[in-house]
């Protein structure tokens, strides 16, 4: 290793080296300082070590002396700016020292505050601060912190000493101790020090200063920093920088304060200088809340009867204002900053783009347009797809105080509170009272749809984002908090058991659906609302759009509600819903339970007209937009009871013996039916059901035609691994159709498409688009089988995974990109290399998730589609993909 | 189209075109029989008109003139060899045609015979043949075999015509009509022919002949030959050629015979002439057994009293003998042969391979290599890896007669007979008294061991190749069919069901685990024996073999067995299974059971010893080859019980509450385990388990260390997704086994490896290498989740898939090569893309299944791992791999 050419940069108001384009040298935090220094905001100075000199470091020896010499020079640099010297007993000047790397990462070692204080040294900081209580206070911390992270000192050992002596002098708070306590404790610590780790406390500054930098580059090496950056594939040679700054305090006195701000108002979106701050405090006082921050302006502080910094202190105001007006020009967007001024002298801490609900989002971006800050596009990539569901689903009150129960998963987003129900009856009656429930179930079946559409929410303690309360759900835009496996349901005494609580019918709790938090009692929420910015900024993001945006809806009610949401077709509308209905669940039954082909294609063609119907609702709805149609794909089972009280109930109702039923029930069950007896292989086994589908759509379709409706059908066939499943159904559909259209003599453009969800359909996608007119990814199934992973079994141990960093993300939330995502890039650029028009899509969750978005549009897909409330959300993330 | 420049070929004695090199143009008959005739083995002599001719015929207009000019001219050459005359009145040719595609196809068209018939050459045919009954019964056959296969007419009509007349009759063979009765149905059926097709029955040859030309071009297009070609992926341009024949008869007299026979004895190899004839009588007339056939050789006659044809005619017999061994000199292999003397005259209709058993295979390899006939590698090839398991497990015998009930999966092989008993308290008691059984079980528990031990073969009714009843069957040798879906088992009434058969405790059935299949009552079975020649021929496949063999084995017992079978190693050991032991059982429930780490690591802590001793043993008795220990691998509630009784037995056992026993079995509950909480995912939850296994494995290792035995420990993690768990398990191995070196003070070399068995994993190959010493792949996951297809529930339609066309093979069995293969060979190329020297092999079933075997092999696998009976079938399957 070679002395690099450069490896300290200072950053001040006359002189800074570094910028923000220096990342990689500076750390992220180095190259932020850097930056405003050169805008010549005031911010306290300081010098960055560079990442370079991480690999210097080695535990057993010092760093070589060059660095060292080098470090000197820097802090004259600073004290010459600050007009303090390090280690003078008059005017010390005190410093921060922190670590830094290129991205921020866990492990790494975390701040140090007032370094430079010894015995003599404090003295003088309590002359000059004019407060011997603050110079003490500073120091005992200052020995807390540095013999914990620097000494690697346990540090519960001073904090049991502090403890002791407030128990002593029977004190409550800190704040309490008087001068000559914090003198003893400062003396008291240095001796516990020594005793436990047999060293000394370091008396110089500079001891101390290179024990904290030499720290810093040992925390790169940490364990937990290791094991990070193995799972995040981070370069080991990459190295942290270290940045040195120099102290400046908002609790020197009444000259003196601290506050945060932003440029603009975060929740609204106006553009208003927003903020709070505390005299004579530092920075956590403001956040701690044992004080009320004054607001800012002086507007602000009359509606609160308070005095506001721009009467307080006008000049610092003045300067306050001026500096966050070039912090927004020059950053193009709206700030969150951090100040103190330190004896009428006002410094910046941090600067960073601030944090604003979606609707002051639009507006902000919209305004920035109109100001011509931004362009289109820039103001694109400003508004997160994500938070425009605040906007359409009701969502908590953030101030709202609450109790956690517990957490399952957000099945189908929104907030709600409402009464306890177990049943769908109470539920119905509930609702016809006026009452608002809560529906909660171990999990829902098909019988319980009147009480989901009574219910305001639903809560069920199995089952995962995919099961029927998931799914009908997120169909019906209602919020659901699903498989809560801390609950427990025991319907016959009639209680919610979710650990300590024990809940009964008609008490109140509250359920974030966007979250899978479960509250106690009633949590406020917030209604949604949208206004003219939504329509103005969703037309701006339509325009740079590329890839088309459709809809999973299998009812017109859904399939108008997405339409409203600029939903462009239907990209999957699951015929296993229009089974689930009470008209027609027995009937569907009644095919199952079928004694050979006759039997059965009796029952078919009672459902025939039925769907026929389904699909002629559908085709005026969508009004000449694409609907694409999944035949029958779940196993036969998820038909049949569960229970034997309802197997005794269908058997009834549909005429047959609870013995036939139950063999029946017996002869269906799968080990495995995520993998089982589903999809097309329904159809290789049993063509007729498929032949009955493919008939009603047809039926549909020539009726529109007649009535000079224009159409676009594509049947969409399932789970299909192999080639010659396809050619066999798609021979059957193609037949099917073509009876239908000389029966009625009509004609009508179709597509006979599949799904892609299976790893072998992926893999061998060149041989199966050759007799397919069009491909859609169904990546929730193409996750399951890729990795192995059961989404309906995995909330018991996904947890772990996220947070041990194995995933980065719920992969059936967000796609996992180098795996499924190399099936899914293989898939299309197989298919295309068959057949080079394939349309090519993606349906599933998947096809809702902004980040998975932007990877669908890297891989050059067509379309995705995702459930109606997730339309704009999509629209957006694709939008913002294609600027990218 | 142009015309081609040859287009048909002619086959005879003097003058032959083809041979077997045309097999494209000629189709796989046209090419064999032209090689015949060029060995100058008397073959009827004819002509085959080449597939290029096929594109030119078209339904609606006549092949062209040329083609019927060229085929004019064949059919002279035939007639002046065979010194008859197509339609002549005194000498009439009579002709064969059939079709014949460069693969054979169906749905293609079948063989008209006795072609060239009609009112005035059947009196020829009379004349000539000396019978009458022999002309016009020939001529009756032709009329309704060609109305049937060329005029498409329904072959019934006539069927009843001609069993109608036999019941005026009062007869009951069709050879009981006499002359006149033959002419009349002549007629009638010509007038039937008419009413039903509205066309005369074609009465010159020359009409004859076009008709069914053109009914084999016609059948190239038939709706089922398109099928078949879409689903293997045969070429619509390839055609079918048509083979046009003349006629010979071993029915015409006294002097007229027809037989078949082998060059070998095809039951023991013997190099002697075998083989069975009947006088005056057509080929099918040997095989339908109503005449019993003569013995060809004086030998073999004598034994029997009979007279052989050596002795009836024996100028035709030494004919015959140099035929056989100018066949077997040219083929260089066993022959099985058809052959017809007509009036004294020897003509070969038929050469191929013979089939034979195992043992007669080894033998006619190794003989034939002393005769120098072939050289060891051909020798190698020559012998089916699959029937060398005739040699190790008893079969039924094929003589012997057998009343099926039904078929369930080949679970594990060999068959057997017994008494049925539901339980295994019945089975021990059983075997105490020396009696037979066969253990009947819905399915198999761990609890079932010593049953499944006292039985001689197992029989389930459901579950699947990979249920705890296969598996554990396999690893003994134990005949087992599982997943017998047709039966049913009620313990309550004690009786087995298998569709209309009530069985009960006592009954006799048998078992055949080849092919699954059971049968009423006891058939005789033959037992399994090797010779010499086994050895011989092993030790022979063994020089060529490049890809090492281990075996999969979790006892000392199968380890033992599996060496001395030629094991090289264990590939796979699935702890799993030691933990099903009655003594450990239970403590394995108590970890699961426990409250948290501290209560698990206790019942883990008993469990260290146990372990420990379990890979002791195992590495004693492979004294030095690799031992590739699989750490826990199936989701926990396996080992829980599946039933209440169980539930209530078991909660007493171990001293907990049935209550936190059902909850623990409720909470651990998975709607597909398959896809769950299992493999390394357990340790990633539970990290003390994988720890305890680890410290197990190198306790062993160290007390074998200190013995002086070598050893080579791999240690393989599974259902790796991601290599993020490989670096965190791989981590805690590693850890483990250095605290146990220097504990013990030991020092050893082992592996850490993973299971490539998710799709995943194969896709991302390159990232888990870093972190892997060796790969295995687990085809049988991979299958399962490349595919989504749960072995377990796949039986209800695995064999629609196969029948029709959709699968060649049951994937499970023989690796899917084009999907799963895919994930194979990506996996392992960029396996070794990261780590040029990485070891990859596989366990599983297909490491055991021969066509598996040579894909494994074109990939550049460094060995196969199979059950401990498969072992001798994977070596010789490998070496054919090398070989080829």
């Amino acid at each position: 290793m070679n002395k690099p050419e450069k490896f300290v940069y200072l950053f001040s108001e006359d002189k800074t080296d570094g910028d923000a384009s220096l990342r990689n040298a500076l750390g992220g935090k180095g190259a932020n300082l850097a930056e405003m220094s050169k805008l010549q905001v005031p911010v306290p100075p300081g010098f960055t070590i560079s990442t370079d000199i991480c690999a210097f470091y080695n535990k057993d020896t010092d760093l070589p002396d060059w660095v060292k010499a080098e470090v000197k020079n820097a802090l004259a640099e600073v004290e010459k700016r600050v007009n303090k010297k390090f280690g003078d007993a008059e005017n010390p000047l005190l410093v921060s020292v922190r670590s830094g790397a290129r991205v921020s990462m866990p492990g790494m070692m975390d701040t140090i505050l007032n370094l430079g204080l010894n015995d003599t040294t404090v003295q003088g900081l309590a002359t000059k601060s004019g407060s011997e209580r603050f110079a003490w206070d500073s120091y005992r911390r200052f020995i807390q912190m540095y013999s914990d992270v620097v000494m690697g000192m346990n540090h519960s050992l001073l904090d049991v000493a502090l403890e002791d002596l407030k128990a002593d002098r029977g004190l409550e708070n800190d704040s309490d101790l008087s001068v000559e306590d914090l003198k003893g404790l400062v003396k008291l610590f240095k001796n516990q020090v020594l005793d436990s780790t047999g060293k000394k406390f370091p008396e110089t500054p500079e001891e101390q200063l290179w024990g904290a930098i030499s720290a810093v580059f040992e925390s790169w090496n940490s364990d937990r920093a290791i094991t990070y950056r193995k799972l995040n594939d981070i370069d080991e040679s990459w190295g942290t920088a270290v940045n040195v700054q120099s102290m400046v305090f908002g609790n020197m006195g009444n000259d003196s304060a601290t506050g945060v701000a932003f440029t603009r108002n975060p929740s609204t979106g106006e553009k208003k200088f927003y903020g709070e701050f505390l005299i004579n405090a530092q920075g956590e006082d403001v956040v701690a809340g044992i004080r009320t921050p004054q607001p800012i302006t002086k507007e602000e502080a009359s509606e609160k009867n308070m005095l506001s910094l721009e009467e307080a202190m006008p000049e610092a105001f003045q300067k306050l204002v001026e500096i966050y007006e070039k912090l927004e020009a020059h950053y193009k967007d709206m700030q969150d900053i951090e100040f103190t001024i330190e004896q009428n002298r006002l410094w910046m801490l941090q600067t960073r783009t601030g944090k604003r609900t979606a609707k002051a989002a639009l507006k902000i971006a919209c305004d920035m347009i109109d100001e011509n800050l931004i362009d289109e596009k820039e103001a694109i990539l400003r508004v997160s797809p994500e938070s425009l569901d605040q906007l359409l689903h009701p969502s908590l009150d953030p101030k709202a105080e609450r109790t956690k129960l517990t957490k399952g998963l957000p099945a189908s987003p929104g907030a709600v509170n409402g009464k306890i129900v177990f049943t769908s009856d109470d539920a119905e009656e509930a609702a016809k009272k006026g009452e608002e429930v809560i529906l909660v179930r171990t999990e829902t079946s098909p019988e319980d749809i009147s009480g989901m559409i009574a219910a305001k929410g639903i809560l069920t303690t199995r089952g995962g984002m995919t099961s029927h309360a998931a799914v009908v759900a997120r169909g019906m835009g209602k919020c659901c908090v699903a498989g809560c496996a801390e609950a427990n349901v025991d319907y016959t005494k009639g209680t919610l058991r979710i650990l300590n609580h024990e809940l009964h019918k008609g008490d109140v709790i509250t359920l974030d659906g966007s979250t899978g938090e479960v509250f106690l009692g009633e949590v406020a929420t917030i209604a949604p609302s949208v206004d003219g910015y939504f329509e103005r900024f969703m037309k701006m993001a339509d325009k740079y759009r590329t890839m088309g945006v459709r809809c999973n809806a299998d009812t017109p009610h859904d399939s108008e509600m997405a339409k409203s949401f600029g939903a462009e077709g239907i990209g999957l509308c699951r015929t296993e819903h229009m089974f689930f209905g009470p008209e027609r669940i027995n009937v569907v039954r009644e095919m199952i339970l079928a004694d050979g082909e006759l039997e059965r294609r009796k029952a078919l063609d009672l459902l025939l007209p039925m769907q026929k119907s389904d699909f002629y609702d559908l085709f005026k709805v969508m009004a000449g937009l694409p609907v694409t149609i999944r035949l029958l794909d779940p196993p036969l089972h998820e038909f049949l009871p569960h229970t034997e009280d309802e197997a005794v109930e269908i058997a009834a109702a549909i005429g047959v013996s609870i013995d036939k039923l139950n063999t029946k029930v017996k002869a269906l069950h799968e080990f495995n039916p995520m993998l089982g007896h589903r999809g097309c292989r329904l159809a290789i086994t049993y063509p007729e059901i498929y032949e009955m589908q493919a008939r009603a759509i047809a039926l549909a379709a020539a009726d529109c035609v007649k009535e000079g409706q224009t159409l676009i059908p594509e049947i969409m066939i399932p789970l299909i691994a192999t080639d010659k499943e396809l050619v066999i159904l798609r021979e059957l559909v193609e037949k099917t159709v073509k009876e239908v259209q000389s029966e009625t003599k009509t004609d009508f453009d179709y597509r006979i498409g599949t799904m892609i969800e299976l790893p072998r359909a992926a893999l061998t996608a060149d041989e199966i688009a050759k007799d397919a007119d069009f491909f859609s990814f169904g990546t929730n199934d193409l996750t399951q089988t890729g990795l192995g992973l059961s989404r309906d079994d995995a909330g018991k141990f996904l947890g772990t995974y996220v947070n041990s960093g194995v995933f980065e993300k719920d992969p059936f939330v967000s796609i996992d990109q180098r795996g499924v995502g190399k099936l899914v890039k293989m898939g299309t650029d197989l298919g295309r290399s068959a057949k080079n028009n394939l349309k090519v899509g993606v349906c599933g969750e998947h096809g809702g998730d902004p980040a998975s978005i932007e990877f669908f549009q890297s891989v050059g897909l067509d379309y995705v589609s995702c459930s109606p409330y997730r339309v704009p959300i999509a629209r957006l993330a694709a939008a913002q993909a294609a600027v990218k």
